[in-house]
């Protein structure tokens, strides 16, 4: 099997690859062309964390995956990553294991790919400046996305921790700085998403971190850090201002993130306002943006349809390029 | 995180020690200390093959594993494995992958050992033949338990095919010279069972392969094959003449076993001649055997149990004695 860690994938995968891996997810999920069991769970009794596996499977790509992640939160005292994993890819031929991806890095790429393809697909063609929400792990794989989706001119940047967001966003000028975009580190949430037009939240908190009054109208919002039924960041006034709400699976997000099930349990929003998933957008059964007014908002929690399908683009590529270590 | 082949196991961990191993897993389980998540399995499209997912977590041990395995029987006609696998190791106190351990040899050595453990615990003391019936890939371990649970003078090995049997017991004559027995190819499997105390049965049978009438008083018979409701390799007449019979799981082997979901079907036997599972009788709640005339039959489907603790104890050994490739 052939070893991809996350320094081998950087040298030859980008982010604009996995988009396009991501979008054909998403369509071949809502066409049910990617069966996705069950995960499987596993809480350890010391309360320090949570064993998450995520099969999938794919014919029409001839593709398997299984992705392994231990997700501890304390590990950040420690000093340690606080999500650990791996893909592994598997034959649909032979049954071999034929790869084993770094499954942090592979979630950066496709939850950022996700908010990225969100916005090629929803956001208004015109976009001037983008807000980004959180400085976590997540964060720089989802400023990037959003300038592939869109050519900016600015993008503010707000977290908890101000020195922290100034940290983050000096690493980003100088690793996007091809981009040609304005990064600036800004002290409130409420700042950086005034006037924006495209925003993404990525944090971990329980409670909304903005006021959705302020998002102007065109905007278009990714969520992409909610997906326990208790961790909530998005305001349940921006749900009642968006004229569209997509999902990438409703079905996932429906049994798993607070920013829906919270709105919905206390009745401010109802179901009839979900629009559906973008995969149905993608395939062109479902309509998208009608018009450059609407606030459209796009929830995601993560679907392993986005693992096996990037990790198997990866692995080709990998081939042919002679990257990573062959072993066993 | 480590990576352990099968040669670099082979290098130093013994059946012996997976016995030790394994006889901890039943006792674990038994007492309901290892959390087996139900094992998620994908049928391929094409028809080829099955994956098969198999999570355990084990607070006691520290221990959390997932084995993936690909049964692809198809693929012996091309020369391939017909099972591909391999053992993830997690770290209960980081969620960290500490270890890939090659997932076939863990499973042969695992369900090799499963046998050992159970005429170590259920077999007569005195024992002088011994018969195997099967010569896959399970059998070279099944071989071996059977002459670590006991001193026998001679074992008699059958299959379908007489040349693959004679070619099997020239490489174990080879293999397992040092426990001075005399291993022999026979051609009928009644031959090999006639006047055996050890007998394990280990095929892909889908009807029963010997007379359970010839089973002689005080034997012990160790079922392996049989881990779909389809396959039959025990003839109904030998759990009927059976005193005691035990299983790994009996909620798994009545999930999976047609060794026992066949005749109890057709009401032959009913669940009334149930005895227990091994674990019970390893810590003490359940008796064994309880004279030298008694025929017992064990019955083992695998249970993640088993891939858990021994996977943990391997790992242990090879960063002691550093084996193995350090990746990551």
């Amino acid at each position: 099997m052939l070893l991809l860690s996350r320094e081998d994938i950087q040298e030859f995968f980008t982010l604009k690859e996995t988009m396009t891996a991501v979008e054909k997810a998403f369509r071949l999920y809502s066409e049910g062309k990617v069966e996705v069991p069950l995960r499987t769970q596993i809480g350890t009794e010391n309360g320090k964390g949570t064993f998450i596996y995520m099969p999938a499977y794919c014919s029409e790509e001839s593709a398997s995956s299984i992705k392994i992640l231990g997700m501890f939160p304390e590990n950040s005292r420690k000093g340690l990553p606080t999500i650990n994993g791996q893909v592994l890819v598997l034959d649909n031929e032979t049954g071999a294991i034929t790869g084993m991806l770094d499954g942090t890095y592979i979630t950066e790429l496709r939850t950022g790919a996700a908010s990225g393809v969100a916005f090629e697909q929803l956001a208004k063609k015109d976009c001037r400046k983008g807000a980004l929400i959180g400085t976590g792990a997540q964060a720089a794989a989802q400023l990037e996305a959003m300038l592939i989706a869109r050519s900016l001119e600015e993008v503010q940047v707000a977290g908890r921790d101000f020195e922290k967001t100034q940290k983050f966003v000096t690493e980003m000028k100088q690793k996007l700085h091809h981009y040609g975009v304005k990064i600036m580190a800004v002290e409130e949430a409420n700042e950086a998403i005034t006037d924006a037009d495209l925003i993404i939240v990525a944090t971990t908190a329980t409670s909304p971190v903005f006021d959705g009054e302020l998002v102007k109208a065109g905007a278009t919002v990714s969520g992409v850090g909610s997906y326990q039924p208790q961790m909530q960041e998005i305001p349940a006034s921006l749900l009642v201002r968006s004229q569209k709400i997509y999902f990438d699976s409703e079905e996932a997000v429906l049994s798993e993130s607070g920013d829906l099930l919270i709105p919905l349990a206390d009745q401010t929003i109802t179901k009839e306002q979900f629009t559906g998933d973008i995969g149905e957008v993608i395939n062109g059964t479902l309509v998208g943006r009608e018009n450059d007014q609407e606030i459209i908002f796009f929830k995601s929690v993560g679907i392993a349809a986005q693992d096996v399908i990037t990790a198997k683009m990866i692995l080709e590529q990998a081939k042919i390029k002679a990257k990573g270590l062959e072993w066993g």
